[in-house]
């Protein structure tokens, strides 16, 4: 039995297979048709995730698996007051093959592992964990640089409460030679724990203080958004850092820009049609390596 | 690529041409089943609206296509202020093969088109375009008279603020020799720029003030709700025209009662059983002539 | 046409032929995975409920069938007041080959079939019948013990407003030689007019006042939840009963324990691993049955 709750489970083998069976089921899709034509997975949703859920479904349907949804979970266990989630995935479980739980709480999926008899997929729990978010990133290096080894990477925006960049961090932790840039306005900079986190996997973390401290041949500036919506008026309104068009004409012709989406303003749309900007191939990557997760769990 | 905005988009040789399809899928269903086995249709809905929904992925389904699905649309931008349509159709178009969007902004479908590099289906925005209902109404008119060239109608109801309405008589006005009555009361009357393009068209507009002025071979009824909830409660109270069996008797066997559903009172029950009231056949034909659509646009 | 509202409709033969089916169905799920190839089938929920409606929608899919489905149908009647289930069933209809119902009021799915020209299926009505619950009941005592003749069943909890318990009592009393003991906390009692029914049937109903009084021979005890979020603090808090694993030692190691989940804190968690209880396999026999309900329904 296998569950995939965190980032901390990938080793490089895993990834490594991962990203070649991503690579196929992109090449020759219809290979995979019927690939999990006898599965039943559950898409259990206990806050909405339209974007990551919409992702998951249209990989459980082109595997050929059957799909049963809800974006309702809390429904469930809130008619009573104390249901856990150790019995919604006992039920869940007796009509399908694996679950993939998005929930409110960090801890979750997890839990949901001490009783399941089934797959569970993390798909994001609270500000913790989110592994397949984490995968997409790293194919997406690995599918333009045929390579993670070795990269040098720029993350910029909210470090602090992004989710994402943690993630990343520790799956680029697992390669050797990563070299790391942070740029984050006061007050949202990497926090410790990973700045040692790195350190102890040797891996040199330079927290810089304008854009114009990231070398030019750097091979990926990963933008994330300011989580506003947690500031007072005063702290989002200042110190965005703002990616351009003039500021991507500073960087060589292979630096690849990406974010995890959505995105505000801290990419300007001028910037969509820069071949280096691959935010939405990065995203189209997580229905690849999404399937090719499920027929690796399933298959 | 085509995209299906506006009914404005329809010429007579693409809607003859939906038309025999969507004939040839009521009579032989199996002959589809698999006629889009390979693609990912997504239901991209910003407001609920369940009935052109389940329409809509039945025949996605019927299709043999692969469904994902979302009522909850708008939570994808809400989180963060100022995500645009744009960004959400990138992000779901790498997810399947077509998008059926409906919206509460008028224009979002339209602006959906100039990013998509797949199918883009609107099915109903705001206050504007609805396009396949006024396919549905112009295919059953089709199938029951074997003709629309030449058909005399009567609208009735809402005929300033309802859509369907203003949709439908577009479609007419592609073809000749159409003759429209039209009856509202007061305040409700049918918008001078409507009667201007018809009569551009060529079209002869008769605004009557009673049903007794509808003449007794009509070819089609068309009623329709009058949006209560719009007015305040003196308005809405008022001057309803009812159709009923005493009003249905007045008029010839072939003359057919049409409604695009949900009624109120307007149409009385009792009308149900007779033979020329067609309202939920109409709606039923919504199926056959989504799949023709759907099957044009990727088959 | 057949429809299935109310476990009054249930026969012993009927019974047989389902479980008969359902156990196939377990033994080769693959025999049946192109059963219902051809047919679309709607769950047309009023109200959310997400177990019922996952376990529906996995037996569906299981089948072969097509699923469209909404959690959301209050939302098609909601815009306009008066609109009546009955013009929604037309519509529904119009798009599938069955209509799986949930609904807020209790005669709503029996209102639906007088349209209905596609089968309906009830799950779940008000306060009134959940005829598929009752199914999954019996078919459980049916597979564990392979008869439902001459069972000893100890119903427990709140048997005044449960209507798991109710719909149940009714199916039990298609057979001969049963014999029912009953507890609950006071005012919690069995209504009288179940009593009646039961003794009109010639069955023995005892009404006991302590865990004690249950034979230890006991076949079957039957748990429910008390509905406290219908009662004031004082009344819910006091005179639960609580089945532990103290509790089960007392009964013989053929004494089932059953409970239609979810369960609050009346089965304690130490009895999970107690083989005698089988809960969470009750809820898995309700895909199994569900799957053999729509076959014979459509297949």
């Amino acid at each position: 039995m296998k569950h995939l709750i965190s980032s901390e489970q990938f080793t490089t083998d895993l990834l490594h297979e991962l990203f070649v069976l991503a690579d196929q089921m992109k090449s020759n899709p219809r290979d995979f048709d019927d690939a999990l034509k006898h599965k039943v997975v559950a898409t259990l949703f206990y806050e909405p995730s339209t974007r990551t859920r919409l992702s998951f479904e249209s990989a459980v349907q082109r595997l050929g698996a059957k799909l049963i949804s809800t974006e309702n979970a809390r429904e469930m266990s809130s008619a009573i007051k104390g249901e856990n989630i150790h019995d919604s995935i006992r039920v869940v479980q007796g009509y399908c093959d694996a679950i993939i739980v998005r929930h409110y709480e960090n801890d979750a999926a997890l839990k949901a592992t001490e009783v399941a008899r089934v797959p569970i997929i993390n798909a994001g729990g609270g500000t913790g964990e989110h592994p397949t978010q984490a995968l997409l990133d790293l194919y997406t290096i690995y599918s333009f640089k045929q390579r993670i080894s070795g990269i040098k990477i720029a993350v910029l925006g909210d470090l602090k409460n992004g989710r994402t960049i943690h993630s990343l961090l520790k799956g680029l932790a697992l390669y050797s030679d990563i070299e790391v840039f942070g740029l984050s306005r006061k007050g949202l900079e990497l926090p410790d724990e990973y700045i040692h986190y790195l350190r102890d996997k040797g891996i040199t973390y330079h927290a810089i203080s304008s854009l114009e401290d990231i070398p030019a041949s750097i091979d990926v500036l990963y933008h994330t958004r300011t989580q506003t919506e947690r500031m007072n008026g005063e702290e989002a309104g200042s110190g965005e850092i703002i990616i351009d068009q003039a500021v991507m004409n500073r960087f060589s012709d292979q630096s690849l820009l990406m974010h995890p989406l959505p995105r505000n303003q801290e990419i300007s749309a001028d910037v969509d049609s820069d071949p280096r900007a691959i935010y939405f191939k990065q995203s189209e990557n997580g229905l690849f390596i999404r399937m090719a997760l499920l027929y690796s769990y399933l298959g």
